[in-house]
């Protein structure tokens, strides 16, 4: 197999990440959507401990306390034992025909997945509750890239029950979290062919034009290592008409360290017909340059060396690129900055065999899987499950421009996976040195890895008060602390931080923040799109849309959806002598079924939105619940039934989606919805049948999103104070008072005539202990990257890496 | 003058802060409005840092670098020697009929306040730019309290210029900010006889109805120092057909320190008619009780006591009204949390004389005054100024309900003024023990007093990065850090706590967070404009909006308003075959006038407003610029054309106002709007008379709020997770890239095969000291309160108390 130009740029999708072979994994490029997706690093396996890297606790350690939860985590990733077991047993069902990884082409059965299925609710709920004291059967969900047919497909099995005996384990379809017509499990993969067309088409293609990307840009793409330029376009392909067409352009490679193609594209677009597995019936279908559209390549040729004929300017690598250092030099930068410490160690526990969590009355389990990387369950606090369940479903990014590329680029980012993107944190930078760090594993051709310490646990002190007052004889301030759950995925050119937050008040928010290189357009002709912010470049306008599931469990399962309006409204009142007086009420409803449960957040805010159990009202009548609200700011998707789209992202049409919880609607997607997107495997909007919201098992599907039309600001990266966006839940009638009562980080003050006469810390410890803090950074050269576990067949007795802390 | 019942409460409202004699304002109480605000504490002067509380560098102070302003503060407040001899020579003026203030009868002239009169932006350019070399002339802005009249009213003039020559000094009446009809620069004073309602009306009308309270809860509200309840109502009063009306209602009086009078109000209202001066021309008009209302006491007396008079229950304190801790022990908490410690001294430079601040490209100054606290002043960024003006304008807190006394209250907090109740900032708790304060000085009695350490300044870290990316390379991380300006002031029951922040990429954010005592409403057939949330108890709603000034100089004066708009669109291109695709593109418009300039978010905030200046394009020809947008959600104002507040609040009713910048338009409001609220001494809508805003000098008027229905959780105290509303202004096409670049506190690390081969800290001293950090509170015995500077006739030899720092 000829390898493109992209080898010698270690450019990579998930999608090799998942199919590729384990040997030449890091070697296959993509044709088509997310670039520069970044290297699976093989390394090896280190022990590390920020914890202590800046700090220096004299008499309290400042790792978490070790705890045992309560219950297994059932939602915990397949170990190695399990995984490599599953991968072995299936090598032997000969009706799977599978090759392994690294001797398959592209006609050919491989695994591309092997994780943990998440348990139905149904089965989840008594073994959680008590009720039953077995946690439920594990089995293993297994994604088969099924290459070898002219129907190339993914299919999704069930494979169990685990850990695996050979008398009673087996395999079948797994369909019933899916909805697509005729559901087999399965759904067409339009990528089967990606080597093929990324050697035998656009490479030649590039060839066939070289002479005028040569007279333009001085540069190749070829399929040659020494390639200088770089040929990619839209995801997903269009899908019309049973035609799989897709557009590609042209980009400059840079040639030094920085990731920075998305920021050189050049302009010249071509259209093909790639339907089907013979690439003899493809068809290029014309070219697109400075907004003109030539049929064939002769005709664009023909116009190009014609007299007249407008050549544009390229993008072109410089500083303005780079990430590093640049710009003035502002006076004590070079001092070391506030810095949060630990002083008295860490004031949290954690069940690193379980990845359990203890903070402050809250409690909850995390996972960790390939589609949407952590998620969290169980989500207590002072005992109640508040949160069955909290996790990032998909992530869109909807382009438009008046090219093809651009407006044809609807990225749906659990395509390429969040999972195997979510690369160690930088510690003292992502999130504090004194964090504890936890593992995450991925699977990839046959083998396990591991992002160490890809996940991190914190408290912080924000740098404003949870409650104050202050009165002529006293004041009383209450510390705002906070736990943070959080992880980084580079999905390709953007990072998104993902934040989860804890308040002592009961309050917890949800926040997403893109950083990384905007993926821009070549400027011509689209001001209607963007602005221009380099020499031939326009920051081309996407919106971000992040849906997160909030499977909510107030008091119990049946629960209800409250609003609460702040209306103005026109009153006689019997004490107003009959005139009517402008002021504002509160009027209430109920949510009562599907038919209406797909709503924005009210104009200026003036609806609450409640989840509720009606059944368990307060001393005073009122239900108790928590309110959902927009934290930081929200968006939901500004294109209107986009072309791209079709059905495969219905879910992001509004701010707030509420459906009766169902063990067959587990996900708002699939990771492969861009296959197929016109019947998708999951239809959101299918989820909405009328039925009844009202005491039942309620899912809120929440969008996060910015609308982002990149300028200057955005290069060389966009910065998380423009790219951000979040969501809170916080208790409402929930408890008898402020829960952040509870805390002894709180100081009374009394005074009388200038004089303090007693200032109360309500025990809180203050001289436990002393340490010595050096500003120094972290020792970052003990950072990694990804370790790999050794394929199957596993050997207990010689794990190349395995860890406790990997969830 | 006999003392009312208030008296032994140390209850006193900002208005006898300004305006009641020096020896005895302490002990005056005031029948209306705010509750509980504190009183005025003398006390001697302390030189406190709290910079050294918990942290002792050994190589670097972590006091800030002083440094001198380019130029004078314009805006800085008037010196001690300033005040008091405005003071001194007003008493030689006989037109005015002045008596000090510890003399003074409620039919005597008073002086309420002697300040710093703000240049006009027209004079003050000319010198901040350097055009003129010398500062505006000052002149003390002088408000009279004229009371010896039938008509008595509150006066504001001009004396200057200063310092006083007594040659050239005169005085005159300040009228051009002011729009009233028959603009005189004086509005009525419906204050006047505040003791004698209290004494001679309250009282009396309590004690007339000694049997009922006594029998229902107990108690007495007679003007007797063993009174254990209180009588107090609406704010604004009344005004309506000539009549000036209020409405009271009984509230329990705490017995213990806490300030919770505010959460136990008793249900029983009524109402007088207290126009003119002449008591004996008052009249009681009616009583309302369990939404019952009687035209006279005789009726409800005799309703009373006939059989099935329904009575209701008390609020009455207890544990559920305290904010000391309370609720379960969690684990950990005893620990001493993290604590954000500043390691090698402070980054920042302050100029104290002339509060001047720099901060990473960042310079400002900051002024001070009684009616709105802190604002911030020619705010530059890398040299050029982007506001020449940000602050507080007014802050409406809107209630509503079924009895006349929430109905009727719609607080405009200037009115009391934040500026007395800025008090003394708590280190540790409501800014970094590190953090640099700065006093600030407020006017009451011909005395000049000083709140210590009201201010503060200090440099954080965020929790999360400003930039990062992930490649399979290297990962570049840049830490956010930000600069935060603080003041909190606590005007009766709320505390409300006013940030702005500066961050590396050259946004600023405006916030205000609330916290303290919500006022409440009897419960009582009112779950429409709350929910009960104790016995007899309803969290009343109210509507929190707050304006801010934001005078927007981007790269000169001449600005213009551009809209940039997301909108969903079906479009043809040249390369989709004749077939409409459903996309999205951006259209753009600019605000002409102020015809149209009151305006709201758009939905799902697809609106992008950006201020401009036109005609400093950059290379690209897209003007340079800041986006204004929501940053933790805003509001306004729910209620239309409310009731309550006639012309007095009609900035309250967008979420974005811009104006043409005139001399004549400093404010937004005018303190005493209430007073007379038809016709008040700032209508706000004046403002708007249909001037041309293309690349004219603009300002916008910004509202920040939140919807507030008070739950279970806001006892005792309401939390600032649930009350916070933010604005942000953020770089648009203003520099040719990401301003962040700049700093070194960014780090890149090189890696191959999970071996890290570059550490790039980019010349961030990491090894500049050491230094010992001991968790243990600062000491929070030294905290103090209020300070006086004496009187005038001003001895500078002797000056009781004086700081450089005092603004």
């Amino acid at each position: 197999m000829k390898l493109s130009g992209l080898i010698a740029l270690g450019v990579l999708a998930a999608q090799e990440v998942a199919a590729a072979p384990a040997a030449k994994t890091l070697k296959q490029g993509h044709a088509h959507g997310r670039k520069a997706m970044v290297d699976i690093i093989n390394g090896k396996a280190k022990s590390k401990h920020y914890a202590n890297g800046t700090t220096a606790a004299t008499c309290s350690d400042s790792n978490a306390t070790s705890i045992t939860a309560p219950r297994k985590n059932i939602w915990a990733s397949l170990t190695g034992i399990e995984a490599s077991s599953v991968v072995g047993w299936l090598f032997d069902q000969p009706e799977l025909n599978l090759t392994a990884a690294e001797n398959a082409t592209s006609w050919d059965n491989t695994i591309l997945l092997v994780e943990v299925m998440a348990p139905n609710k149904s089965d989840a709920l008594p073994y959680l509750n008590g009720g039953c004291k077995t946690a439920p059967t594990r089995y293993a969900h297994v994604v088969l890239d099924n290459r070898a047919s002219d129907e190339p497909n993914f299919q999704d099995i069930l494979v169990g029950p685990l850990p695996l005996n050979n008398a009673t384990i087996s395999w079948e379809p797994l369909t019933f979290p899916y909805n697509k017509n005729n559901n087999t499990g399965k759904v067409r993969s339009l990528v089967a062919d990606d080597d093929t067309l990324q050697s035998d088409w656009l490479a030649v293609i590039g060839a066939s034009v070289a002479d005028i990307t040569l007279d333009l840009w001085n540069g190749t793409a070829m399929g040659l290592n020494n390639d200088t330029l770089d040929i990619w376009g839209i995801d997903p392909l269009w899908q019309e008409d049973g035609r799989v067409i897709r557009w590609d352009t042209f980009w400059n490679i840079p040639t030094d360290d920085f990731d920075a193609e998305t920021l050189l594209p050049l302009g010249l677009f071509f259209k093909s017909d790639v339907t089907g597995r013979d690439p003899s019936q493809w068809s290029l279908e014309g070219w697109l340059y400075n907004d003109i559209f030539y049929n064939t390549t002769e005709e664009f040729r023909a116009a190009y060396y014609s007299p007249g004929f407008v050549k544009l300017g390229a993008n072109v690598e410089g500083d303005w690129v780079r990430t590093d250092r640049t710009g003035p030099d502002e006076k004590f930068d070079e001092r070391y900055p506030p810095t949060m410490i630990q002083p008295a160690g860490a004031r949290y526990a954690v069940d690193k065999s379980e990845n359990y969590v203890e903070w402050m009355g809250f409690s909850f389990y995390i996972s960790f899987n390939r589609d949407t990387g952590m998620a969290l369950h169980d989500i207590k606090f002072r005992g109640e499950r508040v949160l069955y369940e909290l996790g990032l479903q998909e992530a869109l990014a909807h382009y438009a421009g008046n090219d093809p590329v651009q407006s044809g680029t609807s990225y749906l980012d659990t395509f390429y996976g969040f999972g195997p993107y979510a690369f160690e944190l930088v510690p003292g930078y992502d999130c504090p040195a004194y964090a504890t760090y936890l593992n995450s594993s991925f699977y990839v051709a046959e083998t396990t890895h591991t992002h160490v310490s890809s996940i991190c646990l914190f408290e912080y002190d924000a740098d404003f008060a949870m409650q104050r007052h202050s009165t002529s004889e006293y004041v009383s301030v209450t510390k705002n602390n906070y736990f943070v759950v959080r992880s980084v995925s580079s999905v390709g050119n953007y990072d998104y931080t993902f934040t989860y937050s804890f308040f002592t008040d009961g309050s917890i928010a949800v926040e997403v923040r893109a950083s990384g290189y905007i993926q821009s357009a070549y400027y011509a002709n689209n001001g209607d799109y963007g602005y221009q912010i380099h020499d031939a470049l326009s920051g081309s306008m996407h919106d971000h849309v992040l849906n997160f599931k909030a499977d909510f469990d107030i008091l119990g399962t049946a629960n209800t959806i409250q609003f609460m309006n702040n209306v103005a409204t026109s009153e006689v009142y019997p004490w107003s002598n009959g005139k009517a007086r402008n002021t504002m009420k509160v009027t209430r409803s109920v949510l009562e079924t599907e038919d209406d449960s797909r709503f924005d957040w009210a104009p200026n805010m003036q609806t609450q939105v409640l989840v509720v159990n009606q059944d368990r009202p307060n001393k005073f009548g009122n239900p108790r619940g928590y309110r959902v609200l927009p934290y930081t700011g929200t968006a939901h998707l500004t294109v209107q039934d986009s072309s791209n789209l079709g059905n495969a992202a219905r879910w992001a049409e509004h701010d707030v989606m509420v459906t009766r919880q169902k063990d067959t609607e587990p996900r708002a997607v699939h990771a492969y919805n861009s296959q197929d997107v016109n019947d998708p495997p999951i239809d959101f909007s299918k989820f909405f049948d009328g039925e009844s919201l009202v005491q039942e098992d309620l899912v809120l599907w929440l969008n996060l999103g910015m609308h982002h039309v990149p300028h200057t600001g955005d290069l060389p990266n966009t910065v998380m104070t423009t790219a951000h966006s979040g969501i809170q839940f916080m208790p409402s009638n929930y408890l008898e008072g402020d829960a952040s009562r509870f805390t002894r980080s709180q100081v009374r003050i009394q005074y009388s005539d200038g004089v303090t006469s007693n200032v109360e810390t309500f025990g809180q410890k203050d001289t436990v202990c002393e340490l010595d803090f050096t500003p120094i950074e972290p020792d970052l050269y003990s950072y990694t990257g990804d370790v790999v576990i050794r394929k199957f067949p596993y050997n207990p007795n010689n794990p190349y890496y395995e860890t406790d802390s990997v969830v």
